[in-house]
């Protein structure tokens, strides 16, 4: 049996975190070395992860290997950078960065990185050493658009979102307390989203004179996990032509389906997939998609990336048992 | 003391039925004489709405009085037209009518009806005799977007909804079941819901060359009640401008109201108000609206048709507790 | 038409504040004259308690007036006794404490509260200058089992019951944050809530030699608002001897009800009132009953003693409508 | 590589049809050769479990293959006993029933069926030809009891538990609507629950001479998944010396796990554990237990029994990703 990848996971103690452990425990070719938190060090990870009982017997430490083969960075927004200029890892060690921090401006000291959304650029994926992975709603608004830009039909685009309350993190706030959140809609960020500029440079390298706008109103939905959006653009094509333009665009790709049928959004609940569906009405067409945020939209993805980097089938530990009710 | 309205419920055993028969026993000039549920018939209304309790001892009927004050048709979509051919009432009965079988093709037999949204043509409902309530997702939408078709200012809207399960109505169906429907998102009757045709037909009298097209597409949420709807739209004018401008067009409406902050939806659940939020991002005007769908969405706007129809005060009856959380 | 009765309302930004001030607002017998809040002073009450939007121009204060008819303490357990060791009220100002200060031990200076549940004891309520108001699981609790107590045949008890999350508080906390408290349920002050104080109090008052135990098991809902408790007991009578005892143990009070089928905790969400039902398999009964933790479990029954001291009809101002979906 | 188990599901389109499908599908020892499903024979089982889209291409069918290895029967409780009268199995076919045909009365031509709950009689079950599974709550409550039982310590037992709403089955009833079930809690076959035979042969076996009654009060819960239960018994032992005794007891099970802190139920959401928790008061043992009623309550401890049948190390297959939120 060859040796198993030896993976460290940075902010294991968050929501993406924990999610990174839950598939590196149950990935074949992975072993997780150590789970870093600075504001859980010497606690039991089951006694966070509650769920893990019975699982495992590690804590959370504060000091890293840096000889290890892979680093998941589960930190806020902002927070990589920071981390990655006070430690340092071998060279040889790849790291996968689920924060936004490399996704637009892609460097620091040394290390590139690749933005990591298989779809689109899944051989650069497979070359790479350092990978910034893609934002959740960014994920969920690209599938939904990749194949139209890569023909270069994409036009103004309306985009509405909804996400779970966990795509908020674990921080105490007003807008995931239970009381307020349960039962609730609202609207936040709107056409401002920071989700828009990493979208936008896919977008036009796909699409390379795009100077479409992507209007997008995030909204705050009454779940936990999972995100339904909904593009509306502009269209001269006929729909089986689309629906034939996207099943080739995806059908490669493992963990991408396009449906005959209206999608909802707990199909894909605790997996990594995406499904699609695309309705036509006079010269508009709807494009509905969705995805976990914390799986294809953020954990499920970052190791996908790993499986491509180090040579393993895409879909290996990830092929998930979904929840579905 | 005056004499009290005479009313009666057609439909009383249904979602909207309740809801005004909950209206109507607490409001101070009306007396409910008759409660009809073809269904339900013989049965005590407390063992249906059983929320009503301790609070009256009525039973359904199918026999009607003709001679009521005012009836309230709460039947399924398209049985309101049915029920008045087969029945008929005396001729100083108003009829307000909570179907869509009126909102566009507004007459039968010698009745001619009004549409009921008094934001829009408050005069008209006040001399009516009959009434045609606005929809669910019509009302939320045109409050979004009057204050611009009175000015001439709207051009191609994009709108995303989202509504409560009591929206489906109260029969048994798949897309209503507690499985499916918790902790989910769907679309339904994309860019093709059937309220755009009375939506239309507002604009198209309040902007009378609007040529513009309204694309909606109208999500199913996991709660019971509520609406919440964001519009976008190109403007030239800046915020400042815009909203004095919807702060004078509803100034004299009180259950319509302009937030300065984001509004949420349970912000109006069980109430017969709607709040709006105006977000400008350089061409684009982003419109929030929410109402509850049972009330101002449907029995609370009934109401409130009926208390201008009558003379009344428009709030009468319908300063209700929200349930906020 | 006679002088409106004064209230203030100490603590008014928190959840009990807040519902207290919805029911007085719309009380036909009341103006509220100040709303208390030392963390929000200054602030306008609708930017907290946002579904008051467009109903007040009031801001919260932290200047009390001292001669109100009546003051609403809405405060955290165990600071109402601190904050009238700081604060006096006028001699005639009557006082309605919603916290747990002197459920049990009733007397400051020279105030005496009375225990108001006014199904055990309304007419020393009516003569009341200070109520201590019951707690939430208190009064469901004691309502389904007075009527035994009153006639002595009160055994042990085994009880479990469920709240919403409303009953924490507003405080962020862990066990109110979203993602955690919905889909899920837990138990907490496993056989040791702070509200089997009052219970037994109440409970050895009426059956004097009470030795039964009272083994309470209190579980976290994943909802807002509402109680649901069922309590089991051994009894040797036959069901329609003990429906009878508490029919007629209830009848002359109009918020709580006897249902000959199963009670649902939303039958009562949004109401003043409080549901019960009984089976029974061989010797054992089991009693349920149902709150909204908030209204007959805090501010609506506070409202209630209002009534009573005030010489109003006891419903007054709290005849609400159900949201029931 | 060893031949794999070849499985066939009658009853594939329900919950608990579903459910083991998504388990034998990921299964590393096992085929699943046929789904049959009388309803949906000739659909793609996929359009049916739409979160399977894109992992097979098979259909229901109504016609079964005699010798495969292993036959799931995933009917509605009493048609298993149908089903087998009607059709016949190879007689080296293993057949697994998740009804509660054969439960108490546990035979049926030449199949003697054994009582599937591993934690009790794991090797009876190593050596069984046909499994009935036990029931849901029936599986939470007894591995509360059974050390207690299995040491002779079981007197009078007061049980409240409370389901997620797939426990009521995938037809369409009023309890499972949406706008009923959701944010409301309910009581029903207070004390008469049918698992109560169940419970009450296992404590009978293991604790010869119990005459204990057991008290059990099932309550509806507002969500899909899972079953929290609380168990109230008198006790004269210490809390140390009870949690050895289930320490002990549950040591080599790898699936029940005793915790030192507060459980809650979404920790066993989509994962086949059971959880438990114990607390003590005076004289008064309280036993917490939750599992998912889905799978360690049907479909995950059918597959475990299969997996102790075939030899197969017991969690194979079933060390699921938690969906946690």
């Amino acid at each position: 049996m060859t040796k198993k990848i030896q993976a460290g996971i940075i902010g294991g103690a968050g929501y993406t975190g924990g999610e990174t452990l839950r598939l590196l425990l149950r990935h074949p070719n992975v072993e997780v070395t150590f789970v870093q938190s600075r504001s859980q060090a010497g606690k039991p990870v089951a006694s966070i992860h509650t769920d893990l009982m019975g699982e495992l017997d590690i804590r959370f430490t504060d000091s890293l290997e840096q000889k290890v083969d892979v680093v998941f960075l589960c930190l806020g927004h902002g927070e990589s950078k920071n981390f990655l200029s006070e430690h340092s890892f071998d060279a040889n060690t790849r790291i996968i960065d689920l924060g936004n921090d490399f996704r637009l401006n892609n460097s620091i000291s040394d290390r590139t990185f690749i933005y990591g959304l298989p779809e689109w650029q899944r051989e650069k994926i497979r070359h790479a050493q350092n990978i910034a992975n893609p934002g959740c709603f960014a994920t969920a608004i690209q599938l939904g658009l990749l194949p139209l830009a890569a023909h270069g039909l994409l036009g103004e685009v309306y985009t509405t979102g909804i996400t779970g309350a966990t795509g908020a993190g674990q921080k105490l706030q007003d807008t995931t307390q239970f009381n307020w959140r349960s039962n609730n809609i609202s609207a936040y960020k709107t056409l401002t989203h920071q989700h828009l500029g990493e979208i936008n440079q896919t977008l036009q390298v796909l699409q390379p004179g795009f100077r479409g706008r992507l209007n997008f109103v995030p909204w705050r939905g009454d779940f936990t996990r999972g995100i339904f959006v909904t593009s509306v653009v502009d269209t001269n094509l006929d729909l089986a032509s689309i629906i034939n333009m996207y099943r080739s665009f995806y059908q490669t790709h493992p963990f991408t389906h396009l449906s005959d049928t209206m999608i909802d959004l707990k199909q894909v609940v605790n997996t990594n997939k995406c499904v699609i569906h695309l309705e036509q009405v006079d010269h508009k067409l709807a494009i509905h998609s969705s995805i976990d945020n914390l799986l294809k939209g953020a954990s499920g993805q970052a190791v996908q990336n790993m499986n491509l980097m180090f040579g393993l089938p895409e879909t290996s530990g990830l092929l998930l048992k979904a929840s579905t009710f």
